[in-house]
């Protein structure tokens, strides 16, 4: 019965996106399975957006959809938000691409260093990827030493330097053709004992350990204030760096990051998304002592952390719209994140209350994600658990939402509210829930 | 005596860049070194730019250069150019991160694969380095061995992969913090023999050859054909990948890559910059047997390569203002190539009758760059006849052009023309140039 109604939602999607069906068959004709992105992959084809304005994606057939993905979580101010989309104007006017220095960094690194203390010298980059390559690049250069360690769905880009555990099952490869996995271990996220366990085991050869404060590809799973703690604590005692990757976490719950709240002290902060406004950006933020052995003019080639080159790096664009984004961020005041938080908050009772108790939902402030365990998973506090449920039904989930009311989640990934949502998202969301979960008893 | 008058030069620029001094070093105050990518900062610091336009850099001290820098290279029609500039403008009203499916991508993958002959499928990232990070790994998964060939000199990005022979003496790592350069083998660019024989050694486990058809930040010295031509031959006939980088040299020379021009078949070919019109990309073309491994939906996690991911790829402004920069490049026809063509020839003329038998020029088309050999250097034939250059004295020419005529070359790097230049351009570089022989021969 369920396997009759979701033909039928196949058949509504399609028949609403035709001129997405055809475009995408196009796609694949250029493209590798259609897209440039593996997980914006979804079938039977993703819809081809035409144009995003606050909560909304437009596709090229004009269905509207409600947005959760949100420019893979980087606009906490919604799409095309009025304020960047001034300053990005004139910057475009004023030109896109000098290829020399320019003013928008400084003024990007004013905002971000009042509020983030580790930030004591900044260096940006063109994406996240980039961010946490040279973090790793960085700690291996200053501790001499050569092993990494990362947690298990911990995600940080496809930089060859951290391509490990990153999918289920962890075990395995994450891709053929990989050269030095063997400097990469993986500890289990939120298991104080037996990541120490792990961790010492190498201890005479690790250069840093780097960690999400917020799992957010990995399952919209908050690492608790003990792990991070006691992670922290073993890398200064061993002298090894505490990486924290900030990407997803930064500028989310507060105008700040997250390791602030928990009174750590981490060595390096990457950050991206939120800071660059949706524009290209990775930031890497670190001690004055640490970041000084990326300086190429106090240090000759065989001392230094050769980092942070690019065409793109610290472009006037994506400076100016991380500028003003912040800057819009700072005005709105602490109310965005009463706010997103809030509707957060709600969502998430909402979503508990519709499901009953046959899902887990985590996430934190604006982040959740709604999990269908298997039997024997009462809760998720990592990415096994949150692999042992049932992905297909997110999935079916998701899609459901997506052809039956024009409410989009990347399927399978976490929701991130902004402040172009209101109230009635969550009351549209709990109606499409409730049919889902109706179809789903029939 | 020649001391004395590079003082004065140095007070010309101090006295001119005032407003850049000041910003500069608020800028070292927040940023290592002051800058983003390291190439940036020159002595005593680098100008910070207020705008550009056409082939001008504008300082916050309001003074214009002509600029032969151009984006890294990117802006082969000029700063700011109005098609582009109108294009990127109309994105950024309709959202310019949907985080989705889009269809400029679809638009500039028409354009590139229509020219590009190993195109069957193409791939969108963010950056060039990570272009050629993921042609690495393609490389390795495809063939199961590891050994990656480079060139002395070679650049590819700042990417863990190919982090080796970059800069002078190559026989120093690139970087402290490295952990796989045994991986990475490099090899004599031009020399035939040499590097059949490095080649041959490790035949066994080479996965494939990265070559830049011209080398871009080794020193515009353009392969020759014969040499191609062998390293091909080497590749196919010992089943490693050839992967051409033409992010410098694609769409530079013709409306296309530079490959075509010599009947060469690459597996891979990355380009960047001028297919991105300033904004940032990074592209992976390729025969679709070999770009089929990263395909998720049909490959496995042990059995794919697992490449492209990146918050920003294929984000719809990058998309669609390289597909305008291809579009205009397409419209103005052949005759923009000739006339870039051949303002890069008569300068190169120029520069070499005022400078005598003193200087080296090399470069190919629209690009090219002066070199002061010291005695026994009687040509250019790699990076390694161009770091036994006098580099110093290179700096000092092109920090007199900057200080006293408002002529900016990134100090030490070669020369890029664009549509925005003209004949004028060449007799202001002229009379600064002779100013400069003048002064040495005092």
């Amino acid at each position: 019965m369920v396997k009759l109604e979701m033909k039928s939602t196949l058949e509504i999607y399609k028949q609403k996106t035709r001129k997405s069906a055809k475009l995408f068959t196009k796609s694949k004709k250029f493209h590798i399975n259609g897209v440039h992105h593996n997980i914006r992959f979804f079938e039977p084809y993703p819809f081809v957006t035409k144009s995003s304005n606050g909560k909304f994606l437009v596709d090229v057939d004009s269905n509207k959809y409600v947005d959760y993905w949100m420019g893979h979580w980087s606009l906490i101010l919604g799409h095309t938000r009025n304020e960047i989309k001034k300053s990005a104007i004139q910057q475009i006017k004023n030109g896109w691409m000098h290829g020399t220095s320019n003013q928008n960094a400084i003024k990007l690194s004013e905002k971000i260093s009042k509020v983030v203390p580790v930030a004591e010298k900044i260096r940006y980059v063109t994406t996240g990827t980039e961010a946490t390559m040279y973090s790793v690049r960085l700690a291996r250069a200053i501790t001499g030493k050569k092993i990494i360690a990362k947690v298990d769905g911990g995600w940080h880009g496809y930089t060859t330097d951290l391509l490990k555990t990153v999918n289920y099952p962890f075990n395995e490869s994450e891709s053929k053709g990989l050269t030095d996995e063997q400097h990469i271990i993986s500890i289990p996220y939120n298991n104080i004992q037996k990541s120490l366990q792990i961790l010492k085991a190498v201890k005479k050869d690790l250069a840093g350990i780097v960690i999400e404060p917020v799992l957010g590809g990995g399952g919209a799973i908050p690492a608790t204030k003990d792990y991070l703690k006691a992670i922290q604590e073993f890398t200064k005692s061993n002298n090894s760096l505490f990486i924290l990757d900030e990407i997803v976490t930064g500028f989310r719950f507060r105008y700040g990051c997250l390791y602030n709240t928990m009174k750590l002290d981490p060595d390096i902060v990457t950050l991206g998304k939120i800071v660059g406004g949706g524009f290209p950006i990775g930031v890497i933020c670190g001690k004055e002592e640490i970041m000084e052995n990326a300086n190429t003019s106090t240090h000759t080639k065989i001392k230094r952390a050769y980092i942070g080159g690019g065409t793109f790096s610290a472009n006037p664009l994506s400076m100016i719209a991380g500028e003003t984004n912040l800057e819009t961020i700072r005005k709105i005041g602490n109310s965005l994140y009463e706010k997103i938080n809030g509707l957060g908050k709600e969502t998430k009772q909402m979503l508990a209350k519709i499901f009953d108790d046959d899902v887990i939902i985590t996430g934190k402030g604006s982040l959740f994600m709604t999990h269908f365990p298997k039997i024997g998973i009462s809760k998720i506090t990592n990415a096994v658990d949150a692999s042992k449920c049932n992905i297909t039904k997110l999935h079916d989930y998701h899609f459901e939402m997506i052809a039956n009311d024009g409410i989009f989640f990347l399927p399978g990934k976490l929701g991130a509210i902004s402040d172009s949502h209101t109230k009635n998202d969550i009351k549209l969301m709990k109606s499409s829930t409730e049919k889902f979960v109706s179809k789903s008893k029939k």
